[in-house]
């Protein structure tokens, strides 16, 4: 329970499903409530806190290295706290492991797949595209082995897809984990570089990770703006310019959350296993909805689905939000509908979900 | 005062002089503690709330109008909240207002002036530096009549000078109001473009505003990916990727506690006034201590200063940081001091710096 002066009764409270950004667990916002105006007996907000001050490099080393921890990273990975989304890593990605005109090799699988191709583009560099489909996971890739890199969107938000399985591949793996990051155990040692903003899985707007092991780099020989180039953030271990400090205080009461409440990454991912069997079990039930994903490559973060009657579509998100369940209808960009399960979805707000999606089918089916 | 959970007595309440991040008001930080898990009865924390939908869509926007009333700016500039700090924007401004090679004019004031002409010079401008002085604020400026454009730090954090009137120029003028935003009252139409990262006078760090008047919007005609492309943010108002939300609802306090608390910026000038004018006087009296910035140079925001002995000079931050006073070194690239007196420093805090430097004068003057 959310707990304060504003607080709200368990009819009223909202289940909140929005794609990101998403919800935040009851007792992280609880925490940063109650730290609010001290943080750690400082007698300062940690908002107001220099970035060049000990508790904001001490808060920035520790974060990173919670992170290492829960994901299994090597100790001498870089971990980079940045601004600017993943937009900005569409670009950064590119100018810092290629030069103009070298190979560069994406799987479009989606909305954000392409954008980060488009950046790639943009920037002049050889890209190939080693496989496309946005209704599933791709089965073959077809990868150039003299490619600088070959990047992929581990979780799909706009199509509700999900790369069960880390493929395998000649050429140094970068990963989009922008949606899925933190909601799984999987070896991330086999990637060339990880990243993804906050806002969906471990936080909030205003701050992306991006994780560097120490092997990719020392291979990196672009010359770059400072700004623009990895070696200068991993050199001032996120301290090149005034980091968005809040943010990544919350990243670390995720990383908190994660390790203290729920039991660490497995057990995240069990819980999160549960929440997405229960949906799509709700979902292929139905007569009224369906989702056209094939089983074995849906997203366990965000569940896509659509009105087999499509009279009824204009009732289900309005009549949703009455009953307190937001953020249900899909990207602007395809139309229907999709419910994002992060990490903080609870099992009660998925189980009102599914009771509501009988309950709607009952009066419009 | 702060109020909650953990309230801190007067007595133990630390004054806050970080040079940025900076302090902020009890009133801001008390709010911003109270709509924390329920922002406007939505039920949610605004950090929650996806940037697509409504209430995120109209804070946006009337931080934007707020902005726009309080600078006294016309109501088709552009305001823009984008991340990345000044150190983006130092990129940015090159890459949107001028083509490679072209003609850029900078005036080098300082250590952020001067980072600001590097990024420049790294984007194969043509830089030329109008007048450069790191101890004061230069009078004569030599202008390129046919640069692109002129660009300025009004206020220089590491020097501790500030531009007291904004000189003419025959070129649009750019501004990096970084540290002075919102802490005077000055004819901002004068400017052809003005950028200023939230955490010294209007906010925390992640979020930095930027002022585009529509003639410098219509005659922009860069070619550049989307992301660095201000045409892009300025159509999309703010939104092309997911915006930093929270740092955006915490200026939009801070905009409310100017207008609502202070009384408006001529009121909130005056009160800054004022505090600088106590700490210069103190500082001026003074026979330990010492400004080496010219009376008609000193900057109202940051007050830099030496000891005549240097033999003390190691007793003085620690001794200041037992008494409560916190962030008084200077920065890291020319040592001695600096109070940094930003919007949310009160009174009470200069006047609590004066009798310390005055009780520390007597213990080792």
């Amino acid at each position: 329970m959310r707990s304060g002066k504003n607080q709200i009764s368990v009819t009223q409270y909202p289940s909140n499903f929005y794609a990101g950004p998403g919800k935040l667990p009851d007792s992280v916002l609880n925490r940063i409530r109650d730290e609010l105006v001290d943080y750690r007996g400082t007698g300062l907000s940690v908002m107001e806190i220099s970035h060049r001050a000990e508790p904001v490099i001490d808060l920035i080393e520790r974060t990173g290295e919670k992170l290492r921890s829960l994901m299994g990273l090597a100790g001498d990975d870089a971990v980079l706290f940045l601004q600017g989304g993943g937009s900005l890593q569409f670009l950064m990605v590119p100018m810092n492991l290629s030069a103009p005109a070298e190979r560069v090799d994406y799987v479009d699988t989606g909305y954000w797949a392409a954008k980060a191709i488009d950046a790639a583009r943009w920037l002049g560099r050889d890209v190939h595209v080693a496989a496309r489909d946005h209704g599933a996971i791709p089965g073959e890739l077809d990868i150039r082995p003299d490619a600088r890199y070959l990047h992929l969107c581990t979780n799909n938000t706009v199509a509700g897809t999900q790369w069960r399985q880390i493929p395998s591949s000649p050429v140094p793996l970068v990963a989009d984990m922008s949606s899925d990051i933190l909601s799984r155990s999987i070896d991330h040692s086999r990637f060339g570089l990880i990243y993804a903003h906050a806002q969906k899985t471990i936080g909030v707007a205003g701050v992306t990770v991006v994780i560097l092991p120490r092997t990719t780099l020392e291979t990196m020989q672009q010359e770059l703006p400072p700004f623009f180039d990895y070696r200068t953030h991993a050199e001032a271990a996120s301290n090149y310019h005034t980091p968005p400090v809040f943010a990544i205080y919350v990243v670390e009461c995720m990383l908190d959350w994660i390790e203290e409440e729920v039991g660490g990454l497995q057990a995240l991912e069990m819980q999160n296993n549960r929440k997405a069997a229960m949906l799509y079990e709700t979902l292929d039930a139905s007569q009224l909805f369906r989702c056209p994903v094939p089983s074995s490559s849906r997203s366990r973060m965000n569940a896509v689905f659509e009105a087999v009657d499509q009279t009824v579509e204009p009732f289900f998100c309005r009549e949703a939000e009455t009953a307190g369940l937001l953020g249900l209808e899909g990207h602007r960009s395809r139309g229907g509908f999709r419910a994002s399960i992060y990490n903080a979805v609870t099992l009660e707000d998925v189980e009102r979900l599914c009771g509501f999606i009988a309950d709607f089918e009952r009066r419009h089916g």
